[in-house]
């Protein structure tokens, strides 16, 4: 295991949730007073412009010396995230796209940087990872991917794992239910969460293929992304309507799909009838990889 | 005129131009001395990076209370941005487009917003303007485009100019070239650049219709945009390869066309050599009027 992976505490974590499970469902102002005891971070406020009265917009930037930059692959409608320190360079790519890794390469360039790692939020099927690739370009380049994807990378990540690039650094949470070895990534003060196909800007991945699970979704957006901070920014992995980010309150209230009960999400989930991703024979071997089969 | 419009003390301003002319063309340790006496909140640092250490991602979320979100429109690559004050609730939309119209609102809608304002940064000649049949949907709703650019609207604006939401602020710079109309807004802290077509990511607005100018779209950026801090983020109306944002101090150095002379400049952008925009004689007439007239 790399040396910029190591364990966080779950405690805190583990009170929130429970706290958080708690006002949702009963609708309690004493977990709500609760949560705000022992969480501080935390509120239970559900208006998403008054839980985010001071810093509504991008909380992340309050994190100094964090580079952001979002990027967009328009065959797939992919989001490629690229995060650095900038005192030291050390940067990190989430979701890296084969068809735009000259771009990203010549920014990576321009500002200097030193890519340590590039992670997969998982083993896409709509399109194949520059991972792989990549990694022949920058010799020091590791990459990364949940251990439950079934896929090779030189880091495999699950629960609790960090991704450390200078002084900052991204939180792994399991978030199955799309595919099993799906998982979210959380910047160090929970401004940020990179969401992949889990949870989508009013919407959520598929999980109807890549042992999709509509019930294990539903359980892992509410215990692990809906348990954030209202106003921590949610970044996907894919957008289809030109939407570039929303926040965990905006999408425990508006999501049309997560916003309902587990019985109706599973529902609607296995009523999609959507057709087959038209890469999926292609990107998931691939992918399998990091991408480089298809080189 | 519209009472959330006011004048601005150029004096700063100009000083800052000045100073940063000199850095500019001269290399002068006395005018970088300068700036920083006069206008602490500038630099003359050029690397993108180092000029940018402590808030380099986006600078803008110091500014409190600010909501804001970058949309786009995939047809015509169009940005538009949402602006709003999460306290008083009042919002500022920059260049929407008629084929989102419903997207934007609903997110208006469900943000709980009170949209004062819908200004277009010029009379686009690639997609038909959502303000006129905005105005229709949102009774108190103001348009605002330029004096200079021939079109209707509510706000007739120019240099100086401020358009207020809440405690927040946008001033307005001309900055003329690819259209006689063409402006930029600034946000009040000068962390963020909304410079509609004058200014892309690492690219500028074609010259060669509507009373475009090379040499004068040259003089706008230089003085208008780059005299702005390097860790601005320039957040244009149009981007074609998937990026999101750029930095005032990254296009000063790394911007393929405006980082050369004026005279090369000029010579780059009188042999592009483009095609016809594909909707100029439908879009320009209906964004006159701000754009009912497709309607």
């Amino acid at each position: 295991m790399c040396s910029v992976i190591s364990r966080v505490n779950p405690v805190q974590r583990y009170l929130a949730l429970t706290l958080r499970l708690r006002a949702t469902t009963e609708g309690s102002s004493y977990a709500a007073a609760e949560i705000r005891r022992f969480c501080p971070g935390l509120s239970a406020v559900t208006d998403p412009l008054k839980a985010t009265s001071r810093s509504y917009c991008s909380r992340m930037a309050l994190t100094e010396g964090l580079l952001f930059r979002q990027l967009f692959e328009s065959e797939s409608s992919t989001y490629t995230y690229l995060l650095a320190d900038t005192e030291t360079k050390e940067a990190v790519l989430i979701d890296p796209v084969l068809e735009t890794i000259d771009r990203d390469l010549k920014l990576i360039h321009e500002l200097g940087l030193n890519l340590k790692v590039a992670v997969n939020t998982h083993c896409h099927a709509d399109h194949i990872t520059s991972t792989g690739l990549m990694k022949k370009r920058l010799v020091r380049l590791k990459s990364a991917i949940s251990k439950y994807s079934g896929a090779s990378a030189d880091m495999l990540l699950s629960e609790g794992d960090k991704i450390s690039f200078g002084k900052h650094y991204l939180t792994v949470r399991d978030t199955p239910g799309h595919t099993d070895g799906c998982m979210s990534l959380v910047s160090g003060d929970q401004s940020m969460a990179f969401t992949g196909d889990a949870l989508l800007i009013r919407g959520c991945g598929r999980t109807d293929f890549q042992q999709g699970c509509a019930k294990k979704l539903y359980e892992s957006v509410h215990q692990k992304i809906f348990t954030l901070p209202d106003q921590c920014l949610v970044y996907p992995a894919h957008d289809y309507l030109g939407q570039t980010a929303s926040t965990v309150g905006e999408e425990r209230r508006f999501n049309p799909r997560l916003s309902k009960s587990a019985d109706e999400f599973v529902n609607i989930m296995n009523n999609l009838n959507l057709p087959k991703p038209r890469k999926i024979d292609v990107s998931v071997p691939a992918n399998l990889v990091c991408g480089v089969q298809e080189v």
